[in-house]
């Protein structure tokens, strides 16, 4: 099997840089970088032969398989560009059959083991110490910029290498849009505030939102909330070992139809984390995939208004043999900053 | 030309989310996103249709092209992946010749227009400034991890969205690894430190890199640092209009073997940066694009001694009529911090 996505290239030798193509076959490996990443693959990958390669690696991993005389290789075709597979085919020679198997990779890495678990659990304790932390800063007047900054410059001073992705700290309509980046807009009284916050630490990832309002909310918004602490509460007792994902989404999209706000629940009810911070299994309407125990997935229905706000709540959990564990223990209680 | 990388996404329509797909036929443009990028599409993508897909984009696509009757579509080969070419093509079905065209977004977007460029500029004067300002911070004792989660900060704190690239932040040994990670290493007398960083800014990056060395360097230590320093300035001079890239990154190289450290210079004297950190024009041995006006690019050769450090001085650069313009005008003379 020949690797080309860093995420599974880090799975299977512990190389985190970003230029690398790794062969797997059984318990043997073999990891091509190129030469700013020598001395750092030697270090990460222990115990697999790294080889620095100056011409292009794609072309140096198709002409070793050539004079292999490899014949069945497997790629990752959900990862691997359509101009480097045909570089890939060129350069290893007729005699390579190439069978996709690109899911290999996300499908292993779906379920942690105990180091792997005890890394995401500390990426989820960093994460929710530091949303406890920036709480007191969540207050009218400041810019979401800034508040955004703050978060991160925390989990980096708690030994986190990077965010998981570009916080977000949105507020007063802008909560609508799922995905806001954080502007300079300041928060007001009046607004809800919406923080996304994930850390990666030693390459594992975290994933955690809270709803907050700031003022005294008026009963739609109370409604708004409690409907989507509810649909998540729903969502999470219903991730247990061999329930199906979609069952999952479906806990919570049910409890939003009840409220008749289920059609403003416009994404998947939560995905995989690990090395990545989407992974499998999706939480969402179509999925089949059972749940096991060892999957680490989040759980962040969300409803969004146009014009008027988003609330979504989300959690990062752990499928244990019996049911779940919350990693994420920020609290959702407190939510109202008066 | 059918549009599935981000950043040409961005270049054409001027959505900055990661999910979408857009389609371009002169000046008409459709961007399909899913639902939770509707909003932010429709705010961010001014005058172009926006529709909202509930099911797969590719496949969405896919069968618009086929309904539309198009006959001859291009497609970014070295972007879109092996698995979603072919279901594309199964969706468009046989009517539609696909051309590979993965490089026409690259090539329009190495020559940056005059908006372009004052938004880098001031991406980099953020960068020079928050470098300047952090300077008091690089002194023994104080943890990698955390100089770099105060650049992150500061850049943050300035306006950027996020930091262009993990910002780096090596010392002592570590400096040997172009590419090291920030660790919870203590900076100590005695130690070369590397700092490499970068801001984005409305959705374009910088990137300047300096070394400094706490307390009084050895004779082969200066040595080291004054190679450098004369090689990216004979690469900077050398950068103009109608030179070939590869005449850029020769200056540097061959300064550097005049005094036997070139086999030490491990990787590229520099890249276009844009919309993405690495863009064209790549400034490598190999590469014969001419320079023009308009032209971004970094100039940054570095020698790495492996047990001993590394020095590397990097500059983002305006390629301009009559020659180039620094944009990171941080200082690179105070380079000895006792």
């Amino acid at each position: 099997m020949l690797l080309t996505d860093p995420a599974n290239i880090f799975y299977f030798t512990g190389f985190r840089g970003s230029a690398g193509v790794a062969y797997v076959e059984g318990p043997e490996a073999v990891l091509w970088v190129d030469p700013r990443y020598t001395l750092q693959a030697r270090e990460q990958a222990r115990g697999i032969e790294v080889v620095e390669v100056r011409t292009g690696l794609i072309r140096f991993a198709g002409r070793w398989l050539r004079r292999g005389g490899r014949q069945r290789v497997g790629y990752e075709d959900g990862h691997l560009s359509c101009r480097d597979f045909l570089q890939l085919r060129q350069e290893a020679g007729k005699t390579v059959t190439w069978v996709a198997e690109g899911k290999i990779g996300r499908a292993l890495r779906a379920v942690k083991d105990e180091e792997e678990i005890q890394t995401i659990r500390r990426a989820c304790a960093i994460t929710s110490k530091v949303y406890e932390e920036v709480l007191p800063r969540v207050r009218p007047g400041v810019k979401e910029l800034d508040v955004a900054a703050e978060i991160e410059y925390r989990m980096k001073r708690e030994g986190a290498e990077a965010p998981a992705f570009e916080t977000i700290v949105a507020s007063g309509s802008r909560t609508a849009l799922p995905h806001a980046r954080p502007s300079s807009k300041l928060l007001e009284n009046g607004d809800l505030v919406i923080l996304d916050l994930g850390a990666i630490l030693c390459g594992y990832a975290s994933d955690l939102t809270r709803t907050l309002y700031l003022g005294r909310p008026e009963r739609r918004i109370r409604r708004l909330f409690q409907a989507v602490q509810a649909a998540q509460l729903k969502a999470i007792q219903g991730a247990e070992p061999g329930v199906e994902a979609r069952r999952v989404d479906m806990c919570a999209r049910r409890v939003l139809a009840e409220r008749h706000l289920d059609k403003f629940f416009t994404h998947s009810t939560g995905h995989g984390v690990g090395i990545e911070i989407h992974e499998d299994p999706r939480i969402a309407k179509l999925e089949r995939t059972k749940l096991r125990a060892g999957h680490v997935i989040t759980v962040e229905p969300g409803v969004y208004l146009e014009g008027v706000g988003g609330v979504r709540i989300e959690d990062t959990l752990l499928v244990t043999p019996r049911g779940q564990e919350i990693l994420t223990g920020a609290s959702k209680d407190s939510w109202i900053l008066e």
